[in-house]
This record gives structure tokens, C-alpha cells and sequence, in this order.
């Protein structure tokens, strides 16, 4: 007869959320204190990250972007740490295809004018045989290539593998970005934060795009010049800008963006934090069974880059 | 030797537009003045329409809803009479799919009050695991279930046959819709103006609805009761509401519903008046083929329905 092994030990800080504490127990593990557990479930801020004990193996936090527990110093390279992007995905994808379609139906427009029949209606577009361009196409990549393609658009995927999208009719590399961008209607930057991402979107790239194309952006504020930006919205040189992130967040109460009737702004609410652990839970529950099962987790940090 | 047959002559008035003049051309037609036509496609306004020759055949009208040109006395049943169902639905289901998520992501709400962290990430909900159903699922709701089904929700259709629609977890008649109301999430409207669907929304079936629904209209502004509606946003009974149509339109200025912050209004732009040529190309050729060949139109109107 074997002996059922020990359920893991998992501490859930600084508070127990009952999402998380449901999806442990699920996975067959058990919720204690930090000085007793061997993975660590953080759903609090940088600042306040706990010293570790050598036996916590590993972290899990809650972000997507982790940029900001790498600047407080807490990211190690001695035990696993996973981040969000596991189940942030659909959110972003969903966020994503929403600020999409609000812009080309000029469903912003409408809000700020009111009833328009000369502005509104020959600003209108469609997807339906639009090319958009996905910069960054990793997991939210994967969930928005099957959404766009359901509205009849063309899907182009831009990654640093290489690592061809399901549904996309092309996945390039990130050398290939200005040849992708002069070709496309639309683009949708969902890279994460790094040296090499910061201002992809500036005077130069906003070149390539058209009069008629969309920008949107649900990764990272730093992805984009904004005072390129807005200069483009102004001149008209693209039809508009529809954005979660922005840099700063939030952006100042007299930044001349707010004033752009052709600039969305949501305030990063792709995967807003009411709500947040009840999309973690499912997540933590696959990862809990894997740890204690010796597997490979999903959505573990690569030390060796920046996120 | 067979003989070519002689080209259909097709009249397009008020104005030739080059799309469709291109279209009926592609098709094998020819376009000559109205006197000397079989078939005419009319883009002009009903008060415009002019009187028919008997050698008229077929009347081909850029409108999805024709109750305007019935009012007017155009109508009759001495040829036959296409609206333009056909090549609207791919629009119609695009714009209801962006007016969803802009309300389920509050997009709206996001361009009324700017970056606020306190009212819009706790009203952001996804339509992952949510349940839409389409009232009156025809040719919009054929083009709306794959849309809404690859974002994850379950669609529920009604429609006045009950034939299924693809990709729907359930297709009921109309003797049902409180039944699906009181089980659904979210409710797109699609249907004709007639008098079955006038104020299918009104104080009774908003009462089966959820505080987190939302409402879609992209049909008919009769469809829905708008003090009653007015009156459900205003107590928060439902989530919100996002129109296309409305009644009259344009609403009157000082029309109480501009000011409530989980309303989306479009001015009617699911098919903007723009770019509509361009649409109706397609499916010209395609009738005028199909007309030339003796088969049968797309989108012919029933003169015994309302539509």
C-alpha cells in the first residue's frame, strides 16, 4: 500500500483570499503561514514582500508585467517565481478586441459628440478583411488571433521566437517589425516591458502606419512615445489610439491626450484586481498540482530576461 | 453554337454609384436609364421613389429595415422585392459584438470620467462563461454566435422559426424569450420592426434581466420601451445599455438618457451610409447573376410578413 503523500504547503500573503485558498485545497495542498510553507502565493505589492526563508521554493505572483518586483529587488534566482501571464491572457485578448472595435466603430467618438451624421459615420471601419499586426504575440497572442480571425480579420504575429501563432497568416520576428507595420491596418502591442520594447511606437514607426489605422495597447505604457502619439492623433497622420496602459498611470489631469476625441484611454482594466484571484484560482490550482507532482510549472519567470 | 444571352439591363438611381455600376457590370449586366431597365436598384430615399414601368422585375433596395419604403406606398406585389439583409449582417453583427464589450469593458465609462480607479474596475466584467442571447437570430445572428462564441460566451438565439443557428448551445421561438431572458447575461437585439417586436424590452422584461446585464440593440429603436429602459439604468437594475438605433433619431437633445454614464450610443452606424455602396457590391453581382439565371434572389421581402 502506498502512502498518500503530504499535501503542499502553501502560504497565501498578505491576506487569504478565499479564490485562492479554495483552489490550494482543491489541488490537494494546504494553506499555512509563511515560515511553514514551501511556495508562496504574493497578492500584495512589491514594497511589502516578505523576507524569504530558504525553504520557499516557489513565488507566484500576480502580475503579468513583474518589472516593478524587479526594481524593489525581491526577484532571486534561488527558487522558482511564476508570474500572471498564465491567466491574464483572455482578459488582455478580450481588452484588446474591445478598445479595437470601439475605435474603428468610433464608439468613443460617439460618446464624447453626442448624435453625429458628418463626422461619425465616414470614420467608420470594419475587421472584416483588415490585416492587424500583434506585437508581442505570446499567450495573448494566442487567445486574440482566434477573435479577430472570428471578425474576418487577417492576424500577423510578431515574436521573438518566431514561434508561428495558430490562425496567423504570418509570424515574424522582431527585425521583421517596420516591413509588418507598413503593411498592416492595425496593430496591437502585447510585449511586455523591456529595454527592447520601450518605444516601439515613436515618430519613426507612427511613419509606417496609415491614415486609416488603429493602435492599441494593452502590455505596457513604456511600449510608446506618447508625445509622438499624440502628435500623430493631432495631425490625423493615424485614425486613433485606444490604450489600458499609459506612462505614467495614471496619466496627469492636464495631459493634452485626455483632449483627443480619436484617443481611447481605459484605466488598466484589462484584468481589473476586483475579481483578479477568482481568474488566478483555476491557474493556481494547476500550478499547486504541478509542483507537488514534480512537473514544469506554467508562466515561470526566465531569470535570464527581463520578464 | 449557343448564342450569348443579351446582358440584363439594370437601372441604378438616383445616382449611378460606381461600386454597383461595376458590380452589375462584373455580373454581366448592363446599366441603361430606368425606362429601359428589368431590374432597378434603388439608393435614393422612399419620398424619392419613382413610379415603375411593368417591365420592372425586380427592385433591389439598399435598406435592411424597409418599413419606410412600405409607409411610403412603394411597395407592391407586381414584382419581385430584395432589402439589403443579405450584406448587412456582417456589419450589424460586428458593431453589436464592439457595442458588448465596450459596455462589458466600460469603454464607455472610461471616456465619460476618465482614468477612475474606483467605479470602473469593479464594473468590468468579461464575456467569458456568459451567456448572450440574440433576439431575432437570422443572417445577424448567423454572423454574431461565431464572433461571441470565440470570445467564450454561449449563445442562446430566438427566432420566429425556431430554425437552429450554428454554434448556438439553443435556438427557442419567441413564445420562450421570457424564459431565455430569465436565464441570460446579456441580450443582443437583431429583429425587424413589426408589430410582434415593438417594446420587447419595457419595464415587465427588464424585470427578468440581471444588475450585471447589459442591453444591445442594433435592430430598430421600437424594439425597446427607452423610459423604461431609462428608468432601469437610472436605478441600476440593469447594467447598462448600448444603442445603434433609437426612437426617434436622433433622440432629442434633451433627451434624459444622453446623461446617463452606462449608456453607449451610435448614431446608426452599423452600416454607415459610406462605404455602403461598397458593401452591397458583392451581393448586387451576386443577385444579378442569380436573377439573370432565373434563380433565386438573395434577401427577397415576404409581402406577407412586415419584412
Amino acid at each position: 500500500m502506498i502512502s498518500s503523500p503530504s499535501p503542499l504547503p502553501v502560504a497565501i500573503e498578505p491576506e487569504r483570499d478565499r479564490h485562492l485558498v479554495a483552489a490550494v485545497e482543491e489541488a490537494g495542498g494546504v494553506v499555512v503561514p509563511l515560515e511553514q510553507a514551501r511556495a508562496l502565493v504574493w497578492i500584495g505589492e512589491p514594497a511589502e514582500f516578505p523576507v524569504l526563508g530558504e525553504q520557499i521554493e516557489w513565488v507566484a505572483l500576480k502580475t503579468a508585467g513583474i518589472e516593478a518586483f524587479r526594481a524593489a529587488g525581491v526577484i532571486d534566482d534561488r527558487r522558482i517565481w511564476t508570474n500572471a501571464s498564465g491567466f491574464y491572457a483572455a482578459g488582455c485578448a478580450e481588452h484588446a478586441l474591445a478598445l479595437l472595435l470601439a475605435g474603428l466603430r468610433q464608439i468613443g467618438t460617439s460618446v464624447v459628440l453626442g448624435w453625429n451624421d458628418d463626422v461619425i459615420p465616414p470614420a467608420v471601419r470594419t475587421l472584416r478583411g483588415a490585416t492587424v499586426t500583434i506585437v508581442g504575440a505570446g499567450g495573448i497572442g494566442r487567445e486574440l488571433t482566434p477573435r479577430l480571425s472570428a471578425c474576418g480579420a487577417w492576424v500577423v504575429a510578431v515574436n521573438r521566437s518566431g514561434t508561428p501563432v495558430d490562425g496567423a497568416v504570418r509570424t515574424v520576428t522582431p527585425d521583421l517589425l517596420d516591413d509588418v507595420l507598413a503593411e498592416t491596418d492595425h496593430v496591437v502591442f502585447a510585449a511586455p516591458a523591456t529595454a527592447d520594447t520601450r518605444h516601439l511606437i515613436d515618430d519613426r514607426t507612427l511613419a509606417l502606419l496609415k491614415p486609416h489605422s488603429w493602435v492599441v495597447n494593452v502590455a505596457r505604457g513604456s511600449l510608446i512615445d506618447q508625445a509622438a502619439l499624440g502628435r500623430a492623433l493631432t495631425e490625423g497622420r493615424i485614425a486613433g489610439a485606444a490604450l489600458d496602459v499609459t506612462d505614467p498611470e495614471p496619466p496627469p489631469h492636464d495631459d493634452p491626450l485626455w483632449s483627443l476625441p480619436n484617443l481611447i484611454v481605459t484605466p488598466h482594466i484589462a484584468n481589473p484586481a476586483p475579481g483578479l484571484t477568482r481568474e488566478m484560482a483555476p491557474w493556481l490550482a494547476e500550478n499547486v498540482r504541478r509542483f507537488a507532482a514534480g512537473e514544469q510549472l506554467i508562466s515561470v519567470v526566465d531569470p535570464a530576461r527581463e520578464y
